[in-house]
């Protein structure tokens, strides 16, 4: 099949290789030329706008940075749906906002265009390995249709709902994590501070009903003073941020959340903006 | 071997039948002697107070409520340390304060017994089935003596360090599992409100960097609108005091355990003392 791939940062690139690698033929666009040599040296086509990307394919995925350059992608005057025509699919795989995704099928639907919105998660080893979750929102005939596509991508994928149900689940996603990101924090420097040997606390805590994929995962990272990014400080704020517009349009408060994205902001401001999520440790120093 | 034991509460009833099961001679008391009867009538001898407990066994356990219940225990004029001797072993599984632990332990130092804190983890299902997280302090030899009885009431045990480390290992995951809860709830609350199937995005986020005990095994409760106590909120709040009292001690401000103790204290206010945790979900309501 003619797939257009939109974005190949560090997720996209790997998510674009398993596509590539299961035959299809790819036309590429992305802000840093460079950044797609890998896919372009093993055939995929180089296209100057995401227009041109839409003209010569079936399906067109985006997985970009923030929200405005989803916008940009889709709606912008050398954007996907400038170039697309009818029975065309595309798919936006951004953690962007949910309204923007509604708009974006809207915008299509009047083309004749199906879009999905199917953010991810599992970071760059889940796209790695082709495991990621992929939370679908868009017309269940669309998704259904895609599916293949994505088995190629992702290990858990669920439709979630109508247009926006995908970028929705995955803020739910969000904030259960940063929550949870304070607990993790503070049980540590809590066992830090009370003298304890934390690979010993964590044996005790990470498997019971203390535990979590964050105290298994990045609370030895924080041991060990590993602050390198798996998932952005800069992006995870980002994220917490359209999850509070979202509820403050549903009327609903988030006290923890809040407290999350606060403490997160600080962080940044003191220049953490490129460690991981597991450098709110630092927040205490 | 004689053991005594104190405290035959839901936890406490299934770690004495361990114990008795394993070919150990009970001796108990305990406040309200109907919960022992069980024990009695397989041959459990009675006895009217702790000392008299002391006075009979070589090993004596205890679980029972809050802090001051555990000094009443062990510190009273009818207290173990009134009835024990020397080369005598003391070992209290309450989730208790790691300053009384320590106090204890120098107690019981004085009249040649030794004291162990031992605080457990997971809840009535692990007690029943013998596979609690047992987390120790105290010296090394005494928890090398006390380790093949644990091994009868857990499956995950581990010395923490000197008197008190249990009490604060156990505080550490109280810290982790009380911020996290928020974040359950909120992710919840966010995807209720946004519309969405709670089952379907529960399958998106559970099993990825959103995961947790809490998620996967409360989320669903939560859901189903089942808020009968496996841990009761009056309970967690007596623990999170505790942490919180602690941290101050060490100059730690934890504004994510203090937002979760406001919340279980609105929550305990409105009548859901005897819920089960999970009940932090009707915080919202």
């Amino acid at each position: 099949m003619k797939i257009g791939f939109i974005g190949t940062g560090v997720m996209g690139k790997s998510m674009a290789g398993h596509l590539q690698k299961a035959g299809h033929q790819l036309f590429l666009y992305t802000r840093t030329q460079e950044k797609a040599e890998e896919l372009l040296n093993k055939g995929a086509v180089w296209c100057k706008t995401p227009a041109e990307v839409a003209c010569q394919t079936e399906v067109v995925f985006t997985i970009v940075g923030e929200p405005h350059d989803v916008e940009e992608v889709y709606l912008g005057a050398e954007g996907i749906l400038a170039g697309s025509s009818e029975g065309q699919m595309v798919i936006d795989m951004t953690t962007s906002q949910p309204s923007l995704a509604r708009n974006i099928y809207e915008k299509a639907r009047e083309k004749g265009v199906e879009a999905l919105d199917a953010p991810v998660s599992g970071g760059d080893t889940g796209a790695k390995n082709g495991t990621l979750a992929i939370m679908v929102g868009g017309s269940k005939a669309a998704f259904e249709k895609a599916l293949p596509l994505f088995e190629t991508i992702g290990s858990n994928i669920v439709y979630q709902g109508e247009a926006g149900a995908g970028q929705h689940t995955k803020m739910s996603n969000q904030i259960a994590i940063a929550t949870n990101m304070i607990g993790v924090c503070e049980a540590l420097l809590y066992a830090q501070k009370a003298g304890l040997d934390l690979d010993n606390v964590l044996k005790s805590i990470s498997t019971g009903a203390a535990g979590s994929w964050s105290l298994s995962n990045l609370a030895p990272r924080m041991i060990q003073g590993d602050f390198a990014p798996g998932f952005y400080v800069k992006h995870f704020i980002k994220d917490m941020k359209i999850a509070i517009e979202e509820a403050e349009k549903m009327g609903l408060e988030l006290p923890g959340l809040s407290l999350a994205k606060k403490m997160y902001e600080e962080l940044a401001a003191r220049g953490e903006e490129e460690s991981g999520t597991q450098a709110l440790f630092n927040y205490w120093n």
